[in-house]
């Protein structure tokens, strides 16, 4: 009995253009990451569930996937103590379920400098792109199987390192022909602002206050910060920096005042004067290095991602409406959990299902990409099939892409196939041109017929290649 | 409290330099998939379980890792009657996982094709290289999570295609510099010998047996078959088959005799004949394509595969002991499980393990793989760094892999990192190279040092190319 096929909910399958276009976001990442000498690294999909619980909060630990203990999962468990007392789901999961798909690169990575330590020098520089998994309920644009793409440096302090991450987000999307807004904060400046409001501990409420600043507006973001305890003279304090404007050096200076007691409390805030110093250096370190796209200093910019200690960084495009297509930050004790201290790393991680729709939705896929072939030759009988074989193998050496139809089907039908699959060039070879010992090739596209010498594969190859 | 971290038993890590091989590997064969004309697809890691189960036989039932339903998996479990009535554990996984990874890549492409019929075009050539898992026993050289390479099309009986598949083959183990030799049989010719035996239910013990003849040689081969119940008379006339030498013409036409009455039982088998058609036209196909490597019938090759249906491959590493590094074959009926019926597809599959072992047993991978950058340039201070960070760039345009130092280190350190990092070219570009507008750059390795204008870019990058 035949069963009607289907996958999981929230996870996708990719046919040959999608797969190809994917695949040209994850080579172009590739390519610049390679350029400043990050270099590729894989974990496995599934890791000890020891390693992942914990690490993502209670919301994260309900949304990894586990796996089944193989073997008889079940032969340990007490089901006379279960029926009697009641299932704790959480306690017989971890009894049956040891290990569990991986919700992130950058635990796993971590894990990974921890356990190789030994054998890797530092500053180790890496990239990783691999899927990840959660349990998230599926929704538009949301999925339970997705890559991630990082790049990430471990063991070094300079902020040469920052440069370098700016660099590359800003050659990424040159390459990929898009403009973005490669857009800066630093998390000790807004450490500072909790400090000089009279509310270091506030801190992440204040973040998740300013963070929202785009969203909501002024008014409601101060309404936010007094509802989570902040008193009226503290939010006095953190205005200002809400409606900063002006060019970077302008608003590092007003910054720099207000750390500096020139705010409405007074108070002076080494830490945040730290951080000032730090996006100080980073955006001078940037005038030097020819990026192209436009950086932005963001002191609204916070992620909301508590293990950020330095630069914090987001990239959107600004010719597409889509949240940020790559974001990352510095993070200082990253590798702490498993017995690592003080390993400061920074890294950034490029979303490529958003990114696809911003190329996707600006045409900028290269046409290419829609076929899987560059020029098919109909099959016109079994000696001109045999005269073809050789054309087309010396053609593939030159790195055109070729097919030969496999049946000797009706004319009609191979012209269709070569529509239906895009494929730009076709040849019809019969009998009259293996009699003259030459090869005909039609521009599909233009029209343009052209004869060559079967032997002249450079000539051939030229013309596909045009 | 630091966890001591580790992976899960018969995952691996893979490093920056195995990465890196590893991709050669895969970028290899994809280069070559293209230039057929195969499309890359790619399916989700989890399928479920009802798309899995039943498709590898009880024991790969076994061996499918299980996904827990997310939410309360328990909650619909009846433990009291489960405590009363003992556990049936399949029975239990069954009800709290619907899911699992997939176990190959060839039951998600059958559930790929029929599900997205209507959407492909036929002829599909699709190649498709993911992770699979699989719940065997940890071994040397057996993983509980590995690579599938698979190169199918599904939707045509031409003997192109097999021609296509050796090609293939040949093209990739010479682009990477491994001797092989292609095997070639027909499984039609393995029914064809069971029908002149007079046991034509036998086939799949003949097949085994005959699968043995180099491991256990003859004797023992033939002691195999008549304890699986042939009568000496049948393996009689299977003797021949196994004694066959001389070139594939004179194999071929000792063959045909044999089915067509010549063997000891004097039956005729159409399927048998049908068979042999198959491989003389194949291997005719052969001699026109320019084939490199070593192909060779060989009618012992079984692959103990019930589901081939025609063309059996194999191909084996002459110079390097290891099984087989690539095989694969044509089925005739492989999406009828799935609802669509008469789909008749070929394709062969690389084992990447193995064929790393290959090159990393012969010394054939490139010696770039090694770093992860071309040159780096030491830290010489704040000023130095400015100076080089836009010929760093510049560089890097030209697809030079350039590291900058992150910290103004001892000279010693920054040597060292170099050198650990196998990074075979270095710059020492201080105050006076700034002065006089100069790039130094030395080449580790030959200790050849070359001053070049800070603008000659393009000089540069020749002298790290050699």
């Amino acid at each position: 009995m035949a069963q009607k096929p289907s996958i999981p909910k929230g996870t996708r399958d990719f046919g040959p253009v999608e797969t190809a276009r994917r695949n040209y976001i994850f080579d172009t990442v590739k390519s610049v990451f390679r350029t400043f000498g990050y270099a590729p690294i894989e974990t496995p999909a599934m890791e000890n569930l020891s390693t992942l619980l914990g690490k993502y909060g209670d919301e994260g630990d309900k949304l990894l996937f586990r796996i089944l203990n193989s073997g008889d999962a079940f032969s340990g468990v007490d089901f006379s103590s279960i029926a009697e007392n009641g299932c704790d789901s959480k306690a017989l999961s971890l009894a049956v379920c040891e290990k569990g798909l991986r919700y992130d690169l950058t635990v796993p990575f971590a894990r990974f400098v921890v356990q190789h330590q030994n054998d890797l020098s530092f500053p180790f520089k890496r990239y990783q792109i691999q899927p990840v998994w959660r349990a998230d309920r599926p929704q538009k644009g949301r999925y339970r199987e997705f890559y991630q793409c990082d790049v990430d440096v471990i063991g070094s302090r300079s902020l040469l390192n920052e440069l370098e991450l700016v660099q590359i987000a800003d050659k990424v999307f040159g390459r990929l022909d898009v403009n973005v807004c490669i857009r800066i904060n630093n998390r000790k400046v807004l450490t500072g602002l909790a400090e000089i409001s009279g509310f270091p501990d506030k801190i992440t409420d204040i973040t998740v206050a300013i963070d929202k600043i785009e969203k909501i507006g002024l008014e409601a973001v101060e309404a936010e910060m007094l509802e989570k305890g902040l008193t009226p003279d503290a939010v006095k304090v953190i205005e200002p920096v809400l409606l900063l404007s002006g060019d970077t050096a302008s608003k590092l200076s007003a910054m720099k005042s207000l750390m500096n007691g020139g705010s409405a409390s007074g108070a002076v805030s080494e830490t945040g004067l730290k951080g000032l110093e730090e996006l100080e250096t980073l955006f001078g370190l940037i005038e030097t290095a020819d990026v192209k796209q436009d950086v932005e200093l963001d002191l609204s910019l916070a992620r909301g991602l508590n293990y950020y200690t330095g630069a914090i960084f987001e990239v959107k495009a600004k010719d597409f409406a889509i949240g940020s297509i790559c974001g990352g930050g510095r993070y200082d004790n990253l590798t702490g959990i498993f017995g690592l201290p003080d390993m400061s790393g920074v890294g950034i991680s490029f979303g490529a299902d958003r990114i696809y729709d911003v190329l996707n939705g600006l045409g900028k896929f290269p046409s290419g990409l829609n076929s899987s072939a560059d020029i098919v030759f109909a099959n016109m009988g079994d000696a001109e099939v045999r005269y073809i074989i050789p054309v087309a193998s010396a053609l593939r050496d030159t790195g055109i892409a070729c097919e030969i139809y496999p049946e000797p089907a009706k004319l009609k039908k191979q012209f269709d196939f070569a529509d239906r699959n895009n494929i730009p060039f076709l040849s019809i070879t019969g009998g009259d041109e293996v009699a003259a010992g030459t090869v005909n090739i039609k521009n599909l596209g233009t029209g343009e017929q052209k004869s060559f010498p079967a032997d002249d594969i450079e000539a051939m190859a030229a013309f596909i290649r045009i």
